[in-house]
């Protein structure tokens, strides 16, 4: 079975050392984020993670969830009894208002401590995930009354929340959706429809299932503008706040699917179920999108807990595992045959993983540190730059950590061998739970698509610019640094890659728009590796300046193999961009 | 539920137009493969795979195999009338020697047929294949008395074959094997020892099962010389050739694993099996090796099936699914959304998996002549050239094909979106089979490792340079081709890169062999690279010679495309071996 030890160590070290945690005092609920209280929440969730939810991640693979007939739906043995301690700890609401029963705390804490819960029970992680995104929408879009009736109990954990966005026959289209909203001229809709891909649609977990559901109201546009919000309830909530009537929504059946057997991927039958609107009418995309954007920060985070988690367990079967000798002589004699982590080979993939996960953390950080800004400073400036990072990373933490953690989690399975493929280690299954995140809350396609064709021109660049201002500006600064020239000079390299790539964008997308759509998806992660870079520098920058110890000195051996092996892929990516659309349109649709 | 339909009119176009089949007839079994004979065979296999193996994959897949008490073992509903029918159709022995009941045909031939099966069935597949590396291994080594005993049944495919090699401890390190054979005094041995991850190991296909098995005579040296293969029948056969009694070889367990579930990978115990030497004492190795270089190619095969299968679902889903409206503006305006098809990131992974298709299959063909030239010829120079051509490209084929095809399997599974999760479509099931190509006959780890520490340097670097001048007399030739000339260039580049590479290794790996180990998977990587690059100018050529129709023009675009898009890499991957061992190399095993 896999085991899992939470990276608080170099969480911290990333807090406090790199991102310097303390200079954030002046947002509102940082101050009561000390030192001590960051290290206590985290070694918390480290124990929580290491063992409540590590020893569940497997039997929620080989359990699933079942529905019975009636349309209730049972989760994997030991879920509800981790749901109750989870809640009990408080974990939901960590980072949501006070007023609502939250702790207030730094939402960049809660996507450490869901890094390590996913990084434990993905499946799992899911339920808890699900509601912190719907209340992301609800606190930004809903009317007071709504807020005061669902937020208390979500921010506890009592009840939880879900998307329901997805239809059978629209996805990422989301203009042809179907699912109808009638007025009941009481200020409430009657919501009919079907939708699909639902996770935690149906659970035994919580007292409550809060559904944010998208629709049409009778009459509305049709396409994207006439799509709107509503808040639909498994059970509507009395006058005394207590769930009472069943509403007219059920889980028809449970996906059958590669993996995270241990959440409920539902088909949820909406048939005349009482909802409310949320936010305006015809709106709902719009609310939809905040909390796709916390979701997809969210995502993200997945493929990087999945990679961490499936590098810890194939790092220690490299160094348990016997077979063959070092090339470059012997290294354990007196043992029958040398541990693999000998081998280059195996080396090579280790390093790969470690130097993705590192920095993967960084950038989550540095970007969830830029997402309690933008919700929590005073400052209109500071608030919109923050806002226009978080817009312009979002896509790319969530493309890049994704990939990266799917391609982690199957080299992890490789350095197994056959042992990896069969299902008692565990590792096959970090590969099947990993997939998913590539796909949902909008395909890694898509991602591209909504970084080279949204992002990049929204507010005239503006973005962008501030990007690589930052960046350059962090180079210029340090371009007679003696110990970190070594690693800036392949950043300044890719950096200038990056830049050129957005040059021809502008150049050659603009008369011919599909030169930008068959090089987005290099786009993407040319930069997310130079925003990796990024991190390593200023993570190579705060391991000088530490003491000289195994740990840092580890930091900056893995910041140079980023560096001279990870990196050198820019050119690639930009080549391929600079190819431009036409043999990959040439040929007529009929041809394939 | 997937689809498939077999690329004949592809694997014609190949074999006659590109690699002109028609010059090889001075090659024993080659006369016979007359034009009609070779198009007779290639249709009935497509309908066989089509028609009969395509429909039991998913029942494969879902049903498994069950292990009994009795320690006998169950194929999936349909797996054993399939099997019938392809024993009655003579496949498996189409290209084995007619002394044996074969039909002497071109091994060229089995492998195009093997990768319709693989396409429409891996798991069942495996059962045919795995006895036809097991017959190859036995024409090469066997005694007479042996051959004569098993081989017209396994050429028949009344009797199956397996590969016995892995244990528990010991997989990759076969010198560490501890299954033990103790000589009978009869020219018999009795075998005793525990095997691993056995393909095929027990079923109800077969009237028998003839296991050959590495175990280590009592006395023998320890470590890889003193390794011994032995075939060891599930039923001892009598003096009339008929099965008679049970041997000792039970299989204690079925494992659970990712995917190819119609196949049973049995834990195999020998317990006083009754064996017989295949080959001279201590030197099983060396005969293994027979069948494992046909068994590597022949998993190749399967990467390169499994990329097709989900390539041709990939392309018809993406023509049917709409979505959202092409950028360059709507194309099916008579409809509520396009098919995705017409979106260019789409279009990218579907000519990403084309273009290594279509080339992948031209260069298992071009090897696989070459393993008949090697076989067949007459001429001993001819012979040792095809050799060593097949030597240097199996651990390439191997671990590119596969590697290559698992990626391919994603990428289709990801144009299906979230419909690509769920088990419905089959495509999760692709990826799950696909995975295990690059681990099984030699992790792809291993595969670089054979390249670049034996193949490299072997007979002074013999086949390499025979590789470089046929490349590089190809471009030099074509050097003045006006139409021709855009796809050599690129392949002239990507070439040099590779000889850089090679130059680097000389230079820097002698003194330092760790830096071979750290550059070999890139290596391998950039070697696939240039030999799919040089493949596609040969299909180019052959197209712009043929009528210009539908097929060659898309030949002639995807060859574009795999220039401007695919071949690129290999800078990143010369970069990444000229970055050297250090940083891979330098910190601590204690660090990981």
């Amino acid at each position: 079975m896999p085991s899992y030890k939470a990276p608080v160590e170099d969480a911290l070290f990333l807090l406090n050392d790199v991102f310097h945690l303390d200079r954030y005092g002046n947002l509102p609920g940082f101050a009561d984020a000390s030192a001590d209280l960051v290290e206590a929440v985290l070694r918390e969730a480290a124990r929580f993670s290491e063992e409540v939810l590590t020893p569940l991640n497997r039997v929620g693979d080989r359990e699933g969830c079942k529905r019975h007939d009636d349309g209730s739906v049972s989760t994997p043995a030991g879920f509800k009894d981790a749901y109750d301690q989870l809640v009990a700890g408080g974990w939901i609401g960590i980072s949501a208002p006070q007023e609502f029963g939250g702790q207030g705390l730094p939402g960049t804490l809660t996507e450490i401590v869901n890094e390590f819960f996913c990084s434990a029970n993905m499946a799992f992680a899911m339920y808890p995930g699900l509601t912190q995104g719907a209340i992301a929408a609800l606190l930004t879009h809903a009317a007071p009354e709504l807020k005061a009736r669902y937020l208390p109990k979500m921010v506890e954990g009592a009840w939880t929340g879900t998307m329901n966005l997805t239809e059978p026959h629209c996805g990422t289209d989301l203009g042809l959706l179907r699912t109808k909203a009638v007025p009941q001229g009481d200020g409430s809709y009657k919501i009919t429809g079907t939708k699909i891909f639902i996770s935690a649609g149906e659970h035994d977990l919580s007292g409550n299932i809060v559904h944010l559901v998208l629709a049409r109201i009778e009459g509305a546009p049709t396409g994207t503008r006439g799509i709107s919000l509503f808040v639909a309830p498994k059970f509507l909530v009395g006058e005394d706040g207590a769930p009472g009537a069943r509403n007219g929504v059920v889980c028809g059946s449970i996906e059958e699917k590669m993996g995270i057997h241990g959440n409920a991927t539902c088909v949820m039958n909406f048939d005349g179920a009482v909802g409310w609107l949320v936010g305006e009418e015809n709106r709902g995309l719009n609310a939809m999108f905040t909390m796709m954007n916390e979701a997809r920060l969210g995502v993200g985070v997945q493929g990087l807990a999945l990679s961490e988690v499936a590098y810890q367990n194939a790092a220690a079967y490299a160094k348990e595992r016997l077979q063959g000798r070092a090339i470059s002589g012997v290294k354990y004699p007196d043992k029958p045959a040398d541990p693999i982590v000998v081998h280059p080979d195996i080396r090579r993939a280790l390093m790969t993983m470690r130097a993705f996960n590192e920095a993967g953390r960084a950038l989550v950080m540095w970007t969830a540190l830029k997402g309690d800004v933008a919700r929590r400073s005073g400052d209109e400036k500071e608030r919109r730059s923050a806002d226009d990072h978080m817009g312009l990373l979002t896509p790319v933490i969530k493309g890049v950590l994704t990939d990266g953690g799917f391609n982690n989690a199957v080299a992890a399975q490789q350095i197994f061998g056959g042992h990896g493929y069969i299902a008692e280690h565990g590792m096959e299954q970090f590969v099947r739970d990993a997939r998913i995140a590539m796909i949902y809350e909008g395909a890694n396609g898509i991602q591209a698509l909504d970084l080279v064709g949204r992002k990049l021109p929204k507010d005239g660049g503006r973005a962008l610019m501030a990007f690589f201002n930052e960046v350059q500006g962090y180079l210029k600064e340090r371009v007679d640094s003696d110990g970190l020239n070594g690693y800036l000079k392949p950043l300044g390299q890719s950096l200038a890659h990056l830049q050129q790539a957005s040059m021809w964008f502008m150049n050659n997308a603009m008369a011919k728009p599909d030169n930008a759509g068959a090089g987005a998806y290099d786009y993407m992660q040319l930069f997310g590796l130079v925003a990796l870079g990024y991190m390593w520098a200023r993570i190579a920058e705060a391991a000088l300046a530490k003491a000289d110890d195994a740990v840092m000195k580890g930091k900056l051996v893995t910041a140079r193999f980023f560096m001279e092996r990870m990196l050198p892929e820019t050119a690639t990516h930009l080549a391929r961009i600079q190819a431009g659309a036409a043999s990959t349109m040439e040929l007529p649709d009929e041809a394939f």
